[in-house]
């Protein structure tokens, strides 16, 4: 009887999982998620910045895994899990399990202020990514149309919540977009005036690399236009403004990249989670006391010999995926399981479109030849040949053009929370007002 | 003092008037259109059907205009006219022309079954294009996971209301994906045993084609496994099905491409109107009475010396727009103006991944062929450079892999109507229940 494994999520652990038990006899795998695709999330703030589309970081999860004939992808969600009687609960039926690998990320955290998130969305999902990119955009349609010139400024005042990798990406790529691409578009504003502000409450941006390499990464986007705020905890936020400190800066446009948390799931299963409300893990990936339940990727807590709980990275989530699988074969062999053992690649952030910070411990790279190096890393662990040739000529050709291909304000709506009235999303322009609609085009 | 031309709409009319008034002395232009894209109308469906990205059909429209410093591109909506004061009202303030070319475009009618939209939707737009596009991939989703084979081969039976070429598009398309693209991803549904049903009123498909290319495309399309029903007209949408004549059909994903009416704003017009609703113009294009006053593509209701209202086709919309900006030219010049002269270039239509029928009239193309005519002739006429190189390479990779590259079920709603509730839209899956919401990826 083969066993029987599902995987939950398809993102970068549940993936490698599937793969390594791909085609392997004696297992049988089922990978459900929740959207129908595996999603390049480092190159996701591109979308979101309109210089890649949807598709070029999105792959079909049956199509990356259609090659191995023991797996089976299923769309839907897992609503629950029963350890003992060891089956999911999905919204189409029960499933019972062998060995249960969960791998469901993490979300965005607002710390207890959530009413924050309709104004300040944050970047996770490609439907975010598609919102902030119609938010971006529009506050320059907005700003060209607008006769009153509060309006216009306010139009053209970018904040960006958060000064880790992701944040300092998004006001890097709107920096350049603003300085490059837009210039030669707008006949009633100068693109170049825009202000973005880039807000961090800490001492520093990119706290989790050396400190030299932050300052040349301030540097950097501070030569893109970017205000870098440091020691600036936001306290509240509006429709058309955020508080930073006792400072109030108008902006119709807040982006938020500061700080996440783990799914609701977490909640429901009577585990010990950590920080985040992550799920603590043993040296086996396992949730302690149940050997057929793995957690892997940003949804756990891996605490390493060191004492450290490893970060929410993709190579972090490659790394367990595989040491989990790995392990399942082991018992399928009747040998005993090997304990996780991270091999640690550095990190790598980039500012704009031609520097970057990268960080390998014992070496250390910045400015063009770290962004090379970014650019031919990215363009390596992209899933899909014709995603990597899309995504190769479209960099090549916005370098050599300074233009984007992807700048589509499309009505595309953000199902991720679902409290948020449909008319808060259509008004978010503050100078619009209820018309009659007229198609025009 | 320059002369203000406003152009309501970027589709092809607007944006060819727009080109030929292009930095020409005298001549101020303000394009407004609600949209930021000109969309490239003819390919749309590629998007429905997964084959191509948005950003592939879709350029800014202040990008495609850039180079001419006498034109001012404007997002917003046109909520009236008023012919006498020459002003023209929108959402963000009321404009004075001089002269003024309406290009506002069609939209779907449901020929008084408006309620039967949220059931059928059409494809108009790059937000219809991706809804539909969710449809008909979750309903393979809905397919695969399925336990009750009633639920299965609900969700394998598309039905394409109308059998216009696009009509006869999608369903090609549709048939195209099943037999070929989908394939080797299931493991639960054969995809090869979808049921396709292409419904027409008329006794035959391509009623504007000569009778033997429409028998040419009936066989093309039954050999990609669709059904061709002639002679059927649609007398109810459900949820989930469709009568057709006595007939009723169970299936998820019914698709509307029989027929079009113009937009609202004709009606507040005063204007006399003509078949669809579209404005009856003169032999230059004007508003009877209102020489200063356009109208193009398919808005226009134009006849021609023999009798007959021109068709909804981008190279009437084309030649009508070059030929009013020609004419308000001459204006600025003192010459006379010379009526439109329509130069029909014939049509085309494709059917799948390698079949088209071409009709010049006194030249006609079938097969491959005609697929290869069509190919290039579509390639020729995109805009920009980065578009057609991507396209080009998307249908070369298609065409070689036989995959698809936009398999990517995305949450964007559809804000076409703005009545339809969230809901309605969330639970299109037949076999969905309220679950509380997890995060899987």
């Amino acid at each position: 009887m083969a066993k029987e494994v599902i995987i939950v999520g398809g993102g970068f652990a549940g993936l490698k999982a599937a793969k390594v038990l791909g085609n392997k006899e004696g297992v049988h795998v089922t990978l459900i998620d929740k959207a129908n695709h595996h999603l390049f999330q480092p190159l996701l703030y591109q979308v979101a910045t309109a210089g890649l589309s949807q598709s070029d970081i999105a792959m079909p999860i049956r199509s990356i895994l259609s090659e191995y004939q023991n797996i089976k992808v299923l769309q839907g969600e897992v609503t629950g899990v029963d350890f003992d009687a060891e089956t999911v609960a999905t919204d189409f039926g029960t499933l019972s399990y062998d060995h249960l690998i969960l791998a469901c990320g993490v979300r965005h955290s607002y710390h207890g202020n959530e009413q924050w998130e309709k104004h300040a969305p944050g970047l996770k999902t490609l439907e975010q990514a598609t919102e902030i990119r119609r938010r971006i955009l529009s506050a320059f349609e907005v700003a060209e149309r607008a006769e009153d010139e509060a309006v216009r400024r306010r139009a053209l005042t970018f904040v960006v919540v958060g000064g880790g990798p992701t944040g300092v990406e998004l006001a890097g790529a709107i920096g350049e977009m603003t300085r490059y691409t837009l210039g030669r578009d707008f006949r009633n504003i100068d693109p170049k005036l825009t202000r973005i502000i880039l807000v961090e409450s800490g001492d520093r941006i990119l706290g989790s690399f050396p400190k030299k390499q932050s300052s040349r990464a301030t540097r950097d986007l501070e030569n893109l236009g970017v205000q870098v705020w440091t020691k600036s905890p936001v306290s509240e936020i509006h429709e058309t403004s955020i508080e930073v400190g006792s400072e109030k800066i108008e902006t119709m446009t807040v982006l938020w990249a500061a700080g996440i948390i783990a799914t609701d799931i977490n909640k429901d299963l009577g585990v010990q989670t950590g920080a985040q409300g992550r799920i603590v893990v043993d040296s086996c990936l396992n949730i302690p006391g149940r050997t057929n339940v793995f957690v892997a990727g940003d949804q756990a807590a891996y605490t390493d010999p060191m004492g450290k709980v490893l970060p929410c990275l993709s190579p972090v989530a490659i790394q367990q995926g595989q040491s989990i699988s790995e392990n399942i074969l082991r018992d399928l062999e009747g040998e005993s399981r090997e304990p996780f053992d991270y091999v640690d690649k550095g990190q790598m952030a980039t500012i704009g479109r031609s520097r970057a910070i990268v960080d390998m411990g014992f070496f250390r790279l910045q400015g063009f030849i770290a962004w090379l190096t970014w650019l031919l890393v990215h363009i390596y662990f992209i899933s899909g040949f014709n995603n990597r040739l899309s995504i190769f000529l479209k960099w090549c050709l916005s370098y050599l053009t300074n233009k984007k291909g992807a700048r589509i304000i499309s009505g595309a709506t953000w199902r991720f929370f679902d409290t948020l009235p449909e008319a808060d999303l259509e008004d978010k322009t503050p100078d619009a007002h209820d018309v009659k609609e007229i198609e025009t085009s």
